[in-house]
């Protein structure tokens, strides 16, 4: 790379007349045939004429790894060189492109990565929780060796969740980005909401489908939406140790919570956000909890599998995307789009690493952000949904009014419904807007009142 | 720009440690000085900071051009050039970013483009009237000279509708693309419905709010919608003559119609599509016209000024996005991102002109594509909706009933309202999927029956 400008004198320019010499293939090493990358195969098979249209030169897949050789993805492998293990592919010096589809913050997926950008080769993965975990080190490393890392497919599969905060959003002020970024958890309140069966019933059906995995602890725990989450709000403020982020996911959400955010104009999403913080100084607001959502709004109508990533910048304004956030095809044509971006540029040095709003430049010498931690929601102002099992006898309401009331906590809409037992009823308010902490200790009171037979649910209503 | 390859044999690259001495600040010339030029120096002013930060060196303003030197735009001028005349600034030696924010498809827009491209100066432009009638001409300028061209701006305002087509959607198989392409029309839809007034009531409000112009008709006539798609048709699927797509626009939309679609279930919204011809040689299907779109649909959950930009992949499956489509920041905020892209690339040479699906690569010598023809919806099956004034009198369905049935076109729903004349009804339909010209032949014999009073109102149902 140069560091050549053009700010010469103006002079006409010679038009350029160069043959039409075809350029040698760009070379991919693909780590990973599960899913993701028998459907990268499966595209760069039938897309093969669009790619090399668009960027000006075939990609080819030249080296493949993973874990069982016989197993029958669906596509040939003839030709392609196979290594059984995925660090001798990312050194493999036929490998111009490093595709990495393993999966894990650990293990041999970092292990493929960090090789990869030691020998200055770029890195494209869909890996959330290696970008998540470690984005900040692999960012220094990939400013070392001046070797990109791309990861559109890590957040929201095919959405351009990546671009649109560091393309669309670079040069205005973000003061939002997050959403609905796990569809697993997405399916599971929909069809709770939909059909009125219970969570354990809709999860079971979830697995059965394959919309959720053996063990969905890192779905329906939020933890896979904290790993995309800690990604944008990295892109859009600052790089964030993931664990300083608040996450709750939605084992605690009841078919009642979805039958009163109904009666009461909302429908219940779990939902990762990430909100500016108010001086310079201050770090963001980050969270992942499940919430109530105004019916009409965009994230209201976003039902099933289907995600939706959202920023709001100063300018801009409010931007929301929708689509497909997993499953093979939208996860491989998002990854294939990054392989575009690096062929259609080649060879790319800048855009070193764009994670943490930092594009290292070469000459500029621009150190990489450092790690802060997220403000969480504790002290948000913002409208809350509580709900709780209660006696039915007169007196209960006057109970927990006084107990908000002692908190500075004001109700706006109170409604009950019939409980399964004799004489109990469940009750459901939103408050006004209060704040998070009041709300939560005024929950910790109630629960201590005879007439409650539950510490009440607290839901967040988003936005505020 | 070099021709050297990254496909030397695997060595450790040398780390960089070049000096942090800061790049000098790129300098742009803004030609056009109205609401989205004032828009690009308050953003450029209030977001100075992230803008250097993200492309590793300064932006600054060097020149501008305008009509009125002497008018008050809320910003600074001091120390930037003023050009009276706009392609002096295009040639300004200190001028190395040509930002085009004139507008209209010819006369000094065109002149400043074409003189920057010839001098090998990148252009950022928001216009999209020049990209829709002479970015085929303008791709090759770009071409020749290895100048950019960008024109996110050009559709749906802050919506990254370019960066969909060309950097998501890049190396899968685009299917169709689309939208809600103009805020004009959407909010005069929107309050027709909500509010039942005239199409000339809710027209006279926007204009006075400013959300229509004076002279209307580029907006309301499917113009302006027609120049997006246009563009977006051509980064999807092929260069299309602009004058071959068929626009009908929403000055013929009544609330009856609005009344009519809520009660059968959908919305009224103007659309652009266009969608991959079904053999390689089939020219895309391309139209701009009110269609009704299911009320459950995304595209009826847009309200107002709002746009939504569609595109649908083979491997990406459906993806929409939404949000402000117009207007000072929104179109501001979309520039900018365009200068921050070149910034942080700089020098540019690739992307040379990305339209029309090709990426010129300077040694790849490919050719830019030629112009094709728009396939336009006479011949789509879809189904539709009609509706006309009849006499409210035993016999006129039967009639009606059976002009359709000698076209092959089946009903799918009907009703009635009261019209305002006594013993005459309003009467609407929804076919089942159907011929469009068939449906249109339809409705000429049906506006010779003497019981129908006009010839009845056609819109087709999207998706079909």
């Amino acid at each position: 790379m140069t560091q050549a400008d053009h700010t010469a004198p103006v002079e006409e320019t010679t038009p350029d007349h160069s043959p039409s010499s075809a350029l040698p293939p760009l070379r991919l090493g693909v780590a990973g045939l599960g899913t993701v990358g028998a459907g990268l195969l499966a595209l760069l098979e039938r897309c093969e004429g669009n790619l090399s249209r668009h960027c000006g030169r075939d990609v080819v897949v030249q080296a493949v790894s993973a874990r069982s050789r016989g197993r029958d993805r669906g596509v040939s492998l003839e030709g392609v060189t196979w290594h059984d293990d995925p660090v001798a592919l990312a050194r493999d010096p036929e490998v111009d492109i490093v595709v990495e589809l393993i999966g894990g913050s650990d293990g041999p997926a970092r292990a493929v990565v960090e090789n990869a950008l030691r020998l200055g080769k770029p890195v494209v993965t869909a890996n959330k929780a290696l970008i998540a975990r470690h984005g900040h080190e692999l960012a220094a490393l990939s400013q070392q060796y001046q070797a990109p890392v791309l990861y559109e497919a890590a957040v929201g599969g095919a959405l351009p969740a990546v671009r649109l905060v560091r393309d669309t959003c670079s040069a205005d002020e973000v003061l939002c980005v997050g959403g609905i970024l796990n569809g697993t958890c997405n399916y599971i309140l929909t069809e709770m909401a939909n059909t009125g069966r219970s969570f354990a019933d809709v999860l079971d059906e979830a697995q059965a489908k394959g919309y959720a995995e053996a063990d969905p602890s890192t779905d329906i725990d939020g933890v896979d939406t904290a790993h995309k989450l800690a990604i944008l709000a990295g892109l859009a403020f600052q790089p964030l140790d993931f664990t300083s982020i608040p996450v709750t996911g939605i084992r605690h959400v009841t078919t009642e919570d979805l039958r009163f955010a109904a009666t009461l104009g909302y429908r219940v999403r779990l939902l990762g956000m990430a909100r500016r913080g108010l001086g310079a100084s201050t770090p963001p607001e980050a969270w992942v909890q499940p919430c109530l959502v105004p019916e009409d709004s965009a994230l209201a109508t976003v039902n099933g599998v289907y995600n939706a990533v959202t920023a709001e910048a100063h300018f801009a304004g409010p931007l929301v995307i929708t689509g497909q956030g997993a499953g093979a095809g939208p996860t491989a044509s998002a990854v294939a789009s990054d392989i575009a971006a690096l062929a259609r540029n080649w060879p790319s040095r800048t855009h070193a690493f764009p994670l943490w709003g930092v594009h290292s430049q070469p000459a500029s010498g621009r150190d990489v952000l450092g790690e802060g931690k997220a403000a969480g929601a504790e002290n948000v102002t913002s409208r809350f949904y509580m709900r709780c099992e209660v006696d039915d006898r007169p007196g209960v309401m006057a109970d927990v009014a006084s107990i908000l009331r002692d908190h500075g906590v004001s109700v706006h809409q109170v409604i009950q419904h019939e409980a399964a037992l004799p004489n109990h009823v469940h009750m459901a308010l939103v408050t006004h807007p209060a704040n998070a902490e009041a709300v939560a200790q005024a929950a910790q009171r109630m629960a201590m009142l005879p007439c409650i037979h539950e510490t009440p649910m607290v839901m967040k209503v988003e936005p505020s």
